[in-house]
């Protein structure tokens, strides 16, 4: 399929970077009803992993069943899938070719002692996403832990691996540790950093949470302050988050947390495209609703970031 | 040996593994008297390391002998029969070929100190397995434990080797940690977590205890409650269990735990059955009963799957 | 040299094991004064390490020279010698092939801090055993230590590939640990369980202290009182040691622990005769004796095993 | 290029080195306004990593695109061009070959908790050096720090790798750790010792502050006193670090900490002149200020390494 | 060049080991001008690591410049010269074969702060001892410090690489650690306890600190007590600590410490030669007096070790 000019604008910006990785993006930037916009919406399913089954599907027990969501992502048109590898495997057959798929190689759990320091279990390679046919692995970084410097070099060395063999690199940028408040890990200089540091860790897809204007380290909300940059409203947000990756350079999907009323979840997708960020990456409020309800939705979440609504 | 229709429909959920992997799992579901059925029962004999000999095998001296269990095993008609390195060698040449061999590669014991966290050695390798003729590895991970996230990483490494080796690998799944209570060991949240964590990893075959209605985790009990999930038979939790195992495409087998009377065991068997588990892996409620004892209670046990008792 | 039936039925008892390790046993077992008998004397000289130079060898400074060792475990007509990596090299050429050495490749020693975990430090390796004709390594564990579980680790990994390149293992198997009193390192049940261990790690040669009385674990106790498990003598807990071992499919030697009169040596070696244990590793009691008392000594102990004392 | 003398002379006091790494040398020497006097200016963006993007690029904020480096490194004749993977990746194919680029493999960030020791994490290696054509690779070492001699142990190894392959290393030096107060980390005994462990490490070019009068350590400041060393002016500290730097055999550029006036930074590079160090390595002084001040300052700090001010 | 007759009756003692380290053993034992006695004398400069550069040197400002070490060692007729990888690369071209050279491969430093453990990093390999034409590595280790049983570990593992590419391996012995006493450091039983244990880990060449009479260990003194050990003079404690160096059948040199007055040096010297050590290791002392002061104690202690004096 000929990449249309806004994806060709976007791979551009990957200078250096094998053929193979441009082609991942290109694939993932293709692919579904949003497929060459440049924007992109994509299906997340690791929650059982971080919080358990019951919690992450229960409100709508299909989701039991890995194939359910493999259909979802397939049926509302998104640009990919993203799970841990038994999910993926589940239906790697069955769907083969049918949607990309982001490998997601770490793991977190609620089980983990409130003692241990913040930190994710690798579990899946390189080498899987290989063998099943996937567009990229997913792995999560926790700016601030006292695990944190571990797990840039474990994915330094995972990025180098995956983008010599022609694997994508998402990174989940979730700054959480010792000395962040609660409101700190939302907060727009910690939000903004978290983007900053995902792509000089050579992440070719970024994921942060949207943010707050709350200002968490003394340092910086004196240049906050005293440059007047702008956090007063979401899409500001966005466009400052958008500056810390590299000026726009690289892509970047937000996403939108627990489950919410679906007002607020169109309002995040309308900020997110004005500040010029490339999409959501939404789960909860995809799979925790009955499935006509998620698919209208998601519709609605495409019509927005055409530009529609 | 032609494998079952049910044996082809488990086998069919195994999506993208090897064909290794799927011949070893076809042949211990196709093994012994419930060959076929899609049930399995398994003897394992670890608790030698992990209780110490006297606590193991004085109620029934013969179990001091390695050749006790490998001919038990075979005698009973049982799935397969799973034990530490040493174990499975003091036997390998005696019983080769004469049932499927899992080989637990890692261990822990009575002796640790409290203070270290809860963790088990890795006594034992795939090389090992391949070379002792095996068709899987048995690999116990702690849910909640501080080393928990460490115990995942191993398994996934091994898990990989295995499989693309042609091993298949059984998660003991054992919750067990610094912020867990001791019912919470084996309250149904943490016990259907335990699967899903299990299911997630890429386990073939998930081992977990069963469960009681007890609920440990605060997030958790809000939803069990709030969504009514059913928890108040035993077959309804095996039920449950089995739905975090991707909604019954995992093979899950369940433990019995300490001693106890035969009624007991049968009743535990029935929930089993009726809550669409795949069956039991019993250890020294077989071996501390004297072997006509054990005998007897394994063909009742089988006649339980078989769904004529 | 053709080997004895007493022999060839303890080689019998090591299933699935390499021809190469069979070899090193059979090359043991069959040598000096009690070869062929099933039963073995092995001289060990790591105290240098363990305690310093002054405390293992001013008692008899000829003992400071690493030849006097070799030359005493030849004349005396042992069955091998066992010491570090140092204490191997500096005779290997003069004493090359005269007889069977066990290269010890961890050690400890006294100026570790109290704070430390009891652990030992891996100072040869598997190659080195192969570059100096050894025919087996020797490898301390300390079960009940907070670094038990990374030992067993270790020496798995060092079994396994002394066992492919055709090198047998004995483990040193020392109870010692945070949890566990002065007494409980020699208590019988965690004598019997240091004997289990080391048999399910795969050890070929199993080397334990002499057990007391002594019930150390709670849990253990309750068996030993309720099974009524015979410990009362030195050959009834000997005996219950070879049961720990596999029913006594595996060779276990005991050692003697510090210096002490000759008679009390010598009722040591009857009951691990007349409890069915397979010999003597007796290190001080035999070098920090004179010469000509220390041949004595080992002689009588020759005759105690072959039954004539 | 034909190399200079100058260049010839810093070159030999590179004794069995090998040829790729005095190519890279010779490379960095040779380009750029100052090419060929021995003298170096450098601009280092990793204050991104370090201290997060609005501090850093918020008071001029073309800054947040990685080109706008590379552009005004090439525009201002500088020597070579510092920066983390992610900005190297991305101008890698818009400026190849226009300018020495020096990947930092390593980087620390300002989330990280109070309770861990100082240190930083590996984030790029040797391969992705050679894979983006950069002269050498940057690498921070903390002496003081808890986490010190790992850091070591690290730049030994990478320096290894990159020399055997061509890559030249440069390491920033920056004392920081437990037991060394806020003065102590540009005290003149801790920043010559600084020089020297990079010496010894192998360093290629050493990177270090500027120093104070201040005297940290005590056994070092007797030998101050006692040897009447000259620290009391800039000049006077540079050429004692030179000394530390074997004698000036090594090439050392100093860095010059946060923006400041700008006949401060003048001064500063006089002084790095007049003691004999071979130049500055300026970053914040540099992309803070507006295009066009940015490149006047450039300038004049060249006039003033060619003698000129 | 023909080995002296003593030459060859050192080398004898190293049974089994690799022709390769042996040729190294010669070169150093025929070199210079105590060249065929079997005695030694080495000049060490890794002080700038340990202490900081201008501790090390100012005194001797010469010493800045790494040439100045070797030519120092090459016109006293020095056996080797031994220091870390910077200092050694900083005149290999220019002195190479001029003199053997010993690798130090792992340093410390005063700037790690007091809560480490004591330790040291690992800043060259047996690579660059190769590539930098070195006769052998040198290798810090701390018995008594927590960290002691991992450096074991390191130095087996390097010793091994070494000898099998015919590099022999120089052991710093120096008691440290958290357990010992300030006095015990320099105690006699515990020195002689650092060589054995240096000579069981397999090193070539020994190095340890002169003793004092303290006894520092309980266990221990009662021994020297009991068996009458006489270490009441310096050249009895040089006896002893040969004696723990398999009785002589290694090479020991001693180290001096601080500087000192040169009658001081001279009694050591006497001293180590009387108690049948092998000479010894001189760094301050030598490199912190003016250079004809230096030539002339060097020119002293060889005749010393001569005998003639």
């Amino acid at each position: 399929m000929k990449a249309s000019r806004a994806v060709q604008k976007i791979l551009a910006n990957y200078e250096g970077e094998t053929p193979g990785v441009k082609a991942q993006l290109c694939r993932m930037l293709m692919a579904g009803k949003l497929g060459g916009t440049g924007k992109m919406v994509i299906l997340p399913v690791d929650q059982g992993f971080e919080h358990g089954p019951a919690r992450s599907f229960a409100p709508n027990p299909a989701g039991y069943d890995p194939h359910y969501h493999y259909q979802m992502a397939i049926d509302a048109g998104l640009n990919a899938y993203a799970a841990p590898l038994g999910m993926i495997e589940a239906g790697a057959d069955t769907f083969a070719g049918q949607i990309p798929t982001i490998l997601k190689v770490n793991s977190s759990n609620s089980l983990v002692p409130k003692s241990a320091p913040y930190d994710q279990a690798i579990t899946a390679s390189v080498e899987d996403a290989l063998r099943l046919g996937c567009s990229a692995i997913g792995f999560t970084i926790y700016p601030g832990s006292a695990a944190g410097l571990d797990m840039f070099e474990e994915i330094a060395e995972m990025r180098r691996e995956a983008a010599s063999l022609g694997i994508a690199t998402v990174i989940w940028s979730y700054p959480r540790g010792e000395d962040l408040s609660k409101a700190g890990e939302t907060a727009i200089d910690v939000g903004a950093y978290a983007a900053q540091i995902s792509a000089l860790l050579g992440a070719h897809i970024i994921k942060i949470k949207l943010s707050t204007d709350h200002l968490e380290q003394d340092e910086a909300r004196k240049v906050y302050e005293g440059q007047k940059i702008d956090v007063s409203t979401q899409a500001a947000r966005v466009a400052h988050c958008m500056q810390a990756a590299f000026g726009g350079r690289r892509i970047v999907v937000f996403s939108g947390g627990a489950a919410k009323g679906a007002d607020a979840v169109y309002d995040d997708a309308r900020a997110i495209r004005d500040g010029g960020g490339n999409g959501s990456i939404i789960g909860r409020n995809t799979f925790q609703r009955p499935r006509d309800e998620a698919l209208a939705m998601l519709a609605k979440l495409i019509e927005i970031y055409k530009g529609k609504d």
